[in-house]
This record gives structure tokens, C-alpha cells and sequence, in this order.
């Protein structure tokens, strides 16, 4: 009986926890990213990104109370293994020229896992009638968008050719 | 030294036995999604990109070839975290109204790492200079990123009305 009950609400809170790990998660790797970091520009972009992580906390803290439930994280599989593949790169490219490239992949590589589930939970929370949610989402998943596009340009810029170079 | 040494086409070989992991573990995954699809219209969607998929798998042995390496598989610790969470969705949600809302997202989300791979790819192929690569590679974002916009076709459509109206 309890698994025919489960809907859209259960998925919805159940994804909203997912996210709740992944930014507690992500919070913890950025500062470990920005020391290891090569270029002023890469580590400048970790640390505002920090700052707006904190944020997004706190707007998915804001989401758990539209829902009336207490804020709460449960494991989120896929962005353990994201940030486990960001720490070998960091282990792995130590010294190495390539390394701020393959920091800059890792760190795309979770905004894009962001960006995908911060889409989900938008059209979830728009089909629930959840104005209050969408409004916090569309908010956190404008800034994903903007730091992914942040995280192409300082790609595409002198640190792949730094790699290429050496 | 052998540290010091890693430059961008490690980088590039390393990331590529990464996705010829990855692309072989969506393989195995989209039957199982498709299986456990209530509507036709996701059923489909998941059969034609396990389709896709062997295509993909097939561009990226060519890859391979172009910077004269035999195609490898590396575990890549974040499919399997991705393709995990879908795997718990298909249990959790068996036979709940939520259930194909879920597989979408957790497919959308296998889409959303997989084009941040290929544009990260991409973009190394170009620095390095290998055409052949960049233009199979491109072909293959190309098809990741119309089976994401079919997923949120689908997604918009009837299946979250279902799960909320249920």
C-alpha cells in the first residue's frame, strides 16, 4: 500500500533532500577546488561560487518550509561520485599543467548535474501549484546556469592552452 | 616525474575511457528504463536512445583510433552514482503514479553529465587539434542534447499531471 500512495509530492521532497545533500556536499569541495586551483581567475570563480552555494542552502531551507517539512539531506549517489571524480583529478593532476582544465571540467560536470535536477524541481514544483518553490528554484538555477557559462569562458581561454603548451 | 609530466592529452584519453565507460553503462541501463516506462511515449523515447547510444558508442571507438589509442573503459564513478539513483527510483516508485516523472529526471540528468563531458571534450579535442574527433564527437552532443529536450517534451506533457493527479 505504501508504494502505490507515492506522488509527484513524495518525488518532489524526496529530489528536494537529493539537493540538500549536493549542496552541503559541494559547499564542502569548493574550498579544496579553489586551493588547488592554478590560475587567480579559476580560484576566483570557486570562491564566488562558494558564496552562492551558501545561498542556494539557504533557499532550499526556504523550499522544505513552502512544503512544511523540516530541511533534511539524504545521500545523493550521483553527486558523490561527481565530486569523487573532481578529487582524483585533484590528486591525479597534482603539479600538473593539465590540472586546472580537468578542475574546470569537474566543476562543470556538477553544474550541469545541478542544472539538470534544479530544472526537474522547477517543473515539478510548477505542476504542484508551488509558486513560492519556483520562484526560489528559478533564482538558484539562474545562478548555476551563469557559473557554468563563467566556467566556459575561463575554459576557453588560456588554460586549456597553458596544458597544450607545456 | 611521471606526475609533472600529464598535459592535456592525458586529460583528453583519460576523459575518453571515462564516457566509453559511461556510454557502456547507459547502454545496459536504457532497457531496464524502458521496461520499467508506464507510457509508450518514454518507452519509445528510452528504445531510441539505447539506439543512439551503441551509435555513440561505436563514434567514440573511432575517437580512439584518431589519437591512436585502443578503446578502454574507466570506471567513471559519477554514471555510476547517476545511473544508481535511477535504479532506486525504479524500485521506490514500482508501480506508483510518480514512477515515469522519475525516470525521466534521473535520464535527464544521465543527459545533462553526458553533454557537459562532450562539450568539455570538445573543447580539448579542438585545443589539441584533432578535427576527426571533434566533429564525431559534436555529432554525438548533438543527439544528447535532442533526447534532453524530447525528455522535457514528455515531462511537460501528460506524465506529472498523471502523478499529481493521482
Amino acid at each position: 500500500m505504501a508504494k502505490e500512495a507515492k506522488t509527484l509530492d513524495d518525488l518532489f521532497h524526496a529530489t528536494l533532500k537529493d539537493m540538500y545533500f549536493a549542496e552541503k556536499k559541494i559547499l564542502a569541495t569548493l574550498p579544496k577546488m579553489a586551493k588547488a586551483a592554478q590560475s587567480e581567475e579559476l580560484r576566483a570563480a570557486f570562491e564566488k561560487h562558494e558564496a552562492e552555494t551558501e545561498e542556494q542552502i539557504g533557499r532550499l531551507e526556504q523550499v522544505f518550509a513552502a512544503i512544511d517539512k523540516k530541511p533534511q539531506a539524504k545521500t545523493c549517489d550521483a553527486i558523490v561520485g561527481i565530486t569523487e571524480e573532481g578529487a582524483e583529478i585533484m590528486k591525479e593532476y597534482k603539479g600538473s599543467p593539465a590540472l586546472d582544465a580537468g578542475l574546470l571540467a569537474a566543476a562543470q560536470a556538477v553544474e550541469h548535474y545541478e542544472i539538470s535536477r534544479y530544472g526537474t524541481l522547477i517543473a515539478w514544483a510548477e505542476e504542484l501549484g508551488l509558486e513560492d518553490a519556483v520562484s526560489l528554484l528559478e533564482d538558484t538555477l539562474e545562478e548555476e546556469k551563469a557559473t557554468d557559462e563563467a566556467l566556459t569562458e575561463i575554459a576557453k581561454s588560456a588554460i586549456n592552452q597553458q596544458a597544450e603548451a607545456a
